[in-house]
């Protein structure tokens, strides 16, 4: 597949914005074609995963999440064809994120910025909640946030914990880590408790091979992240779980965000639409 | 129909056992017949509500709840025709409850004490939190909970409060009254805010007629709890709502916990099965 973030670097030269705008602006300029990832847009602001099903899937997958609330907080979910969401009145699912990805029967066969033609009548849009909602919590409580910190995305790893399986909706848990100095690892785990929305505490402080990682410097999605003398890795549960279950599930078709793309909503963190 | 209360009154007569026995005990007893309300009984263990629908309304139901969490926080959804669930191994749902309501097309048609007869191969459980999860709590922080003071069913309202639909399945918010004196509304809306399985912070506080109640006296489940002078009406959204949406959305039928006599599980307040 073509490389999107090329275009994405040109726009970005071209239209240096304010990463504080409102959550409106970035989702225009998304939509006009613009390809970047998300994070540290719109502070204060509640960014989604994206998962994107045949209505004939949606119960199983509707479940699986209620089962794997962890890894998978919901946010909304759309009535079939519509893509639209109270989330964000006004913006368009189709067109608003950044990048998104086209799966079949389980594999990934490419990414788009616009995925309107591939929206059929029947989709199923879910929006799951996301782990920027506590960067900002752990950050603003004194921990330092590393990936942030290095200019990175996130470092994800896929783990042997099984999930809950729904029918035809199975999978493993996904992981993001974040070194934390051993002083503020409680803290850290305090303070995402309290966003159970963007998926609550760790799930695991300080050794990946429980969790079936064999190595941290190659994370399966994302970038490495560096850790700093005495730092431990504190793992906590991630939206990209649902595009691993995809593989191992296999429904005919799928779209989802692109890793670290993410659905800017108009909700501040910790609020629900009215 | 009958009044099954009738034998609930010998049964405690007979078998004067301890609330505090553990929760098995008491699902034992209720298996074995025994019907009663459940308020008070295993402190410190998470109580539900139940629902029960064919399948063919799952995915409405499940998306209903996902919609309204406040009314309707899932604790858990069965596969269709399994009784059984992970918040109490061992537990039967069609006998375990002390009381089960059934309805027909959206009409309350008879209670029952054992649901098995009832309970087909399509039946899909759903359980949903209860607010005696934050009555205790209530309790620990100093805010008398005066239903329990007075030996009495909590009080509960149909409001004019619509909730948001999710295909066949549509609805009005059903709310609980705790009287509160002025000193502690903070505290208690506080206090609750920090059980949200347990339907979490209140909905309203001060005024009935804004949620369309007529008369606190006249509630339409459970009975009037008496307000001491300068208590403040505080209003929480409640379990019964499915009830109320089983009366407007008409399913084919469904099986319901008779109001106050809920599931009793093994799983300490705040937690989820592992």
């Amino acid at each position: 597949m073509t490389d999107p973030y090329t275009s994405a670097a040109d726009a970005l030269a071209q239209e240096p914005q304010a990463a504080s705008e409102a959550p409106a602006a970035h989702r225009a300029r998304f939509r006009g074609g613009l390809v970047r990832p998300t994070s540290g847009l719109a502070p204060g602001f509640t960014q989604a995963n994206l998962i994107v099903l045949p209505a004939d899937w949606a119960y199983e997958m509707l479940l699986f999440a209620q089962r794997n609330p962890a890894p998978m907080p919901l946010l909304d979910v759309t009535d079939a064809g519509d893509p639209t969401t109270p989330w964000a009145p006004g913006a368009d699912l189709r067109t608003d994120l950044p990048l998104y990805r086209l799966w079949r029967d389980g594999e990934l066969v490419g990414e788009v910025a616009d995925a309107t033609s591939h929206w059929t009548g029947d989709a199923v849009a879910f929006l799951i909640g996301c782990s920027f909602g506590f960067e900002s919590a752990l950050q603003a409580a004194g921990v330092p946030v590393r990936n942030i910190d290095q200019g990175r995305n996130v470092a994800m790893y896929r783990t042997d914990v099984p999930l809950r399986s729904a029918g035809r909706m199975r999978g493993e848990l996904v992981v993001s880590m974040r070194p934390v100095p051993p002083r503020l690892v409680a803290r850290a785990a305090v303070v995402s408790a309290g966003v159970p929305r963007a998926h609550g505490e760790p799930v695991h402080v300080g050794d990946p091979a429980a969790l079936g990682i064999a190595d941290l410097d190659a994370p399966d999605y994302g970038d490495p992240t560096e850790m700093h003398p005495g730092d431990v890795p504190v793992f906590w549960p991630c939206g990209v779980t649902p595009q691993r279950a995809l593989e191992l599930s296999r429904p005919p078709w799928a779209i989802t965000h692109a890793p670290g793309h993410m659905f800017v909503t108009d909700q501040p963190d910790g609020r629900r639409p009215a």
